[in-house]
C-alpha cells in the first residue's frame, strides 16, 4: 500500500519524461507510459512522413526516462537520446527514433519494437502508443482573421503549437482511431493513473479524445491524478490560467472523471485563484492538492520543470491520502458501488 | 586441436561476411574480424562524410555475421542489416550503420561502440577496424587515356570499383595510418588467420598496405590462409586470373608470408592453370589447396558465393593438415626457429 503497484502515466514530450522519472523514484512496482502519437515536427515528424510510421520521438523519450538506473540502462538511455550532429541529412535525428523505426520495420509491430527497446534499456516499465497509428491534430483557432469571431482550422502539431491565434478546441484525425488494447489493459490494471503535465493541446488532450481511454480512466478504481503544468506555454496555451487548463480538459472530455489535481504551490498565490481552480476541478469530480513540485536550481532560481523527486513525494502523499480516504469510505459504506 | 582456438579473419563486405559465417560453423572458440575502413559509397559513405567517422557498413556486416545463432542474436542481426525504405533522406540507410554511428557519438570510441553492438547481438566474436580512422583508396589506373601507357590516379572506393580502366596498384591515404592495436593483439593471439575473399583492391589489399598488419601476419605461427575469390569481379578485377590475384597481392606486400591458398576446385579446371597458380603461391611461401567451397542452389546452379558450411569444412581440413605437418616438422627438427 505504501507505493503504487501499477502506475500508468498518460502524456507526451518533456512533461511525460519528468513524470516517468518521478514514477521510478516513487518506487512503483510497475510503470506504464501511454504516449501521444500526433507529433509531426523534427526528427520524429521526418521519420513519420518518410516511413509512414507513428512518430517515435515521444515514445523514445518515455523509454529513455524508464531506462534502468544502472550502467547498461544509462548507456542506452543516452544513446536513445543522442542526436546526430553534422550538417547533412542525419543532423538532428535522435538515434532512438531510428532504432524504434528500424525495429518496427523488422518486426512489423510497434509494440514488439518498443518492448525490445525496453528490454535493451533494462526498463522499469513498458511504453504504449495511445493508438496504433499516426494521428493528426486539427485545432479551431481564433484570432487569425480580422473578424475575431471567425474560427479557422489549423492542422498539425507544429502548426497548432506555434499558431499566433488562440486555440479553442482540438480534434484528432482520424477521429475514430481505436485505442491500443495493451494501453487499455494497463489502465484496467492500474492503481494510479496520471494525466499531464505537457503541451496541453498536443500532448495531453489528444488522450481524452480517444473514447475508450476516457472510459477506462473514468471507470477505474485507481487514483486518477491530473498534474497541471507549471505555467502557460508560449504558443498553444499562451495566457491560460490554471483554471482554464481544467476547463479546457472538461470541455474536451465531458464524461471524464478524475480524483485529484496536483498544482505547484507557488503557481497560484492568491486565495481567489485557488477557489476558482477548486471549482473547475469539481466539474471533473476532483479535489485540488497543492505541493512544491518545481525544479529550483542551485542558484535558487525556480524553472518551469517538474522536479522528479519532489513530484514523486507529492504523488506518494496523494496516493496514500486517497487510499486511506477510500478505505475509510468503504469502512462506513461497504456496499458502495461506483 | 580439432577446431581453431582463435580465428582472425581480415577482409570486408560480403566476402568477409561469408567467411565469418564459416568461422562460426568451424567451431572456433574465439573469432575476430579485422575490417577495412575505406568504403565511401552508399549508407556507409554518406555517414562517413556527414559525421566524420569511419565508414560503418563493413563493420556492421561483420557484426551481423558473428551474431549469436539464437532468437536474440537473430533479431539484432536482422535489425542491423535492415535498410530503411521510403523515398526520403533515410532510404537505404542500414539501421546497424546508424546504431554504430550513434554509439560512437555517445562513447567517443569506435572500439567501445563495436563491442557494445557485439554484446547486444550475443556475438561469437569481436570486430576491429584495421585502423582507427577513415581511409581513402587511390588507384593507379591504365586505359583511361588514348595512350595505354598513361596511368591516371582514381580516388575513392566507389570510383576504383567502377572504373572502366584497369587497376594496376592501390595505395591508402593516409599512407602511414597506424594499425588498430586491438587488431594487432588479435593477430598475435591467433592460431588461424584468413585473408579474403572480397573485392581485391578495395577490401583485401588495403589490409596489407598497413605495415604493422603485414608484419604481424608474417611473424605469426598461426596457419595463414588466403581464400581466393570464386571469380574475377566486374570492375576492379575484370579479367583477372586466380594467379593474377596472388601476383597482385605479392606485389602490394612484398614481405608478406602465408601458408596456404584456398581455391574452389571448380574454378581452375586445367592442369596448366593450376601449375601457374602454385608458382604464384610459392612467391608468398604458400601451397595451394583445392576444395569445393561454392554455393550451389537447390536447382544445381553454382553461384559466386562461398558456402559457409563447405568453407568451414575446407578451413578445418587445412587447419588440421597444417598443424599435423607442423607437429611432424617440429618432431624432426625440434630446434627449428622461424
Amino acid at each position: 500500500m505504501s507505493s503504487p503497484s501499477h502506475m500508468v502515466s498518460l502524456g507526451g514530450g518533456h512533461g511525460l519524461y519528468q513524470t516517468l522519472l518521478a514514477a521510478q523514484r516513487s518506487g512503483a512496482e510497475q510503470i506504464s507510459a501511454i504516449v501521444t502519437v500526433a507529433d509531426d515536427g523534427g526528427s520524429s515528424g521526418r521519420l513519420r512522413r518518410e516511413l509512414d510510421i507513428i512518430p517515435p520521438g515521444d515514445l523514445r523519450m518515455a523509454l529513455a526516462a524508464l531506462a534502468g538506473e544502472d550502467p547498461v540502462g544509462d548507456l542506452w538511455a543516452r544513446t536513445l537520446q543522442h542526436r546526430f550532429g553534422g550538417t547533412g541529412a542525419m543532423a538532428g535525428h535522435a538515434v532512438g527514433n531510428l532504432l524504434i523505426a528500424g525495429l518496427t520495420g523488422v518486426l512489423d509491430n510497434y509494440q514488439a519494437a518498443l518492448d525490445v527497446v525496453a528490454v535493451l534499456t533494462n526498463s522499469r516499465g513498458r511504453v504504449f502508443p495511445v493508438v496504433n497509428q499516426p494521428l493528426e491534430i486539427e485545432a479551431e483557432v481564433a484570432g487569425l482573421d480580422d473578424d475575431p469571431r471567425v474560427m479557422r482550422p489549423v492542422r498539425g502539431q507544429v502548426a497548432v503549437a506555434s499558431t499566433p491565434g488562440q486555440v479553442r478546441r482540438v480534434k484528432i484525425l482520424p477521429e475514430d482511431a481505436p485505442a491500443n488494447a495493451d494501453a487499455l489493459d494497463a489502465l484496467h490494471m492500474a492503481d494510479l493513473i496520471t494525466l499531464g503535465p505537457g503541451s496541453w493541446f498536443s500532448s495531453v488532450l489528444p488522450h481524452v479524445l480517444v473514447p475508450d481511454i476516457v472510459q477506462a480512466i473514468s471507470e477505474s478504481d485507481a487514483l486518477r491524478l491530473v498534474i497541471l503544468n507549471l505555467s502557460a506555454e508560449p504558443g498553444e496555451t499562451h495566457g491560460f490560467s490554471a483554471e482554464r487548463h481544467l476547463h479546457v480538459l472538461a470541455q474536451h472530455a465531458q464524461s471524464l472523471s478524475i480524483d485529484r489535481v496536483l498544482v505547484d504551490e507557488n503557481a497560484l498565490p492568491s486565495q481567489s485563484e485557488r477557489v476558482y481552480l477548486q471549482r473547475a476541478a469539481q466539474v471533473l469530480g476532483a479535489k485540488v492538492v497543492f505541493a512544491d513540485v518545481r525544479v529550483v536550481t542551485e542558484d535558487g532560481v525556480a524553472i518551469n520543470k517538474h522536479d522528479p523527486d519532489k513530484l514523486a513525494a507529492a504523488i506518494l502523499d496523494i496516493y496514500r491520502e486517497f487510499n486511506s480516504a477510500e478505505a475509510h469510505q468503504k469502512d462506513i459504506s461497504p456496499d458502495r458501488s461506483s
